[in-house]
């Protein structure tokens, strides 16, 4: 039952890949957009495809497993959506070091709340596993700051356009991405509140939001906000 | 046999590293592509080194080897022979949202091509092995469209010194990338044809090609392009 | 008495991390130092957890133990904390490929310093162990190198003001990396001379110095050259 859900994300990834890449926009200020919203589902339809072969999954003491191919999908992918929105924020202005350092505070920061979740998951002891539950959203918290502080700011200071899409796009993820913690509290890595079967099922319904409904979603706001921002200057 | 290679690699590549360093270019536009290419054969001296001691070398149950050194070295090196070619293409232009967008995309389609080629070199199941290699294909082809459509059109505006100079690298880049796919199809991770010492002299002669004669070939490249292009200015 | 020093460090570094973000400059051009400095302890905080809890933390069959968790956040705060004098050196002005280049080469050898590092620390056969140490210091002299040379040359150029800022912190950061080969060299991996807890609690003390200490010291003279630089120009 797992395999077909495997199967499923495979096919849909790897075409919404594909999909999201050939409607796209191809000239700037757009284009990178483009590119980094159509490299994430390639990423995960690798992660399903190797979910799919048993690649990379860890059957624990408990019988739960651990997927290394989620986490490695969610390693890549976070980091590259957290970058479109940053340079959404600073819309062809920031600097080099600018844009780097806040890329790198929210990449580590985002990097490091998948790890300790990863801990969180391969640990036997409850103790271990809720300081790092606890850590990772702790981790969490600190990306959610940047995103809604510092880069809102940043990007509401680029007018009122740009402002409300970067407002959007943030919303749609902040939504979505914590649905993630809440499934693995309740999932067989967590409380056991629901089944292996549940929480694969569930995680590919949120995946399917995360990487392909979200990116046609951002490109359509940035679209209609660059139309916007050229009209007003 | 392979020990002797191995020391070959090691010799070769660190001198290499250090002669492209004190023969390269050390002013702007050209400094950032001395320093690039002399730290791809520094990598690849490390990586022989480990093999050179057995370190990350796995025989697997039908016998043949897998290296993961080598597949640590490429996940570095051709990223970073790569951005040097997203570079050019750019020359001094691309915002930097822009140039991000495509060295992330194109650094995503790459790294999962070496890391999918390594598990298939894993896999013992011939399904299982045949479907990665495949899957890698698929990224490599992904990486080529980036190089010879978007990129090359982009290098190719920048003037007509500039986008020669981008078509020989790229050329020559390609044309030796196509051989380790092949090498890996007809040796001990795929079809057993060539025998592990074959496959290992094979692959050391390829990397000093597209490690250490490229750079040289690239260079004299480049310096003839910028030597042109400024007298068009 | 380790796990002592590992709460000290979570601690340490959780609270240095809050201390750095607060009371740092928010706006450009130190904002994004601000971001780097903060990002450092908050990575080592979750090394020092995850050493409390033995995580990632061999015995190794001399009963020497290695941690995991140490290389681990080395490969990832160094080189943010050679970013920050990249980009401290080129102060505002060069161009992405050119900072790119710098940043690139700079990581490549020292993330291989640390990586050779940690082949020297798990190797059982001296010869093995020495080689790597070696070529690890190898790596690390390139690091020197390109901190000393090219990069002072262009932050001196920057002004004197930019230029004395920069010398101030190579020359702290300088100081306390060569500590830790040293502690390495006669620690526990290395000659044996001190014993693991010694070398834990020697390295608490310089990873607070190097990281947080530092972050202080290098806010203070970025802030000073700033004004400055603000009042020649």
């Amino acid at each position: 039952m797992d395999q077909t859900a495997f199967m499923i994300g495979f096919t849909v990834m790897s075409l919404a890949s594909l999909a999201i890449y050939t409607t796209g926009k191809k000239t700037p200020p757009s284009h990178h957009h483009t590119l980094l919203h159509s490299a994430v589902p390639f990423i995960a339809a690798t992660a399903y495809l190797a979910m799919a072969f048993g690649i990379g999954t860890l059957i624990k003491g408990d019988g739960s497993a651990t997927y290394f191919a989620r986490y490695a999908d969610w390693t890549v992918t976070t980091p590259i959506l957290l970058s479109s929105l940053v340079l959404l924020a600073f819309h062809e202005r920031g600097k080099t070091g600018e844009v780097g350092g806040y890329l790198t505070s929210i990449i580590v920061l985002d990097v490091l709340m998948i790890v300790t979740g990863l801990i969180s998951s391969l640990a036997a002891a409850p103790l271990v596993k809720w300081v790092w539950f606890l850590w990772s959203c702790v981790a969490f918290l600190g990306v959610l700051y940047l995103l809604w502080g510092p880069l809102r700011a940043m990007a509401v200071e680029r007018g009122t356009a740009l402002g409300a899409a970067y407002s959007k796009n943030v919303s749609f993820l902040t939504a979505i991405w914590f649905l993630y913690p809440i499934v693995f509290l309740v999932g067989p890595e967590g409380l056991k509140i629901i089944t292996d079967p549940t929480s694969v099922w569930a995680i590919l319904v949120m995946d399917i939001i995360a990487k392909v409904v979200y990116a046609f979603f951002a490109a359509s706001n940035l679209e209609k906000a660059l139309h916007e921002h050229a009209r007003q200057a």
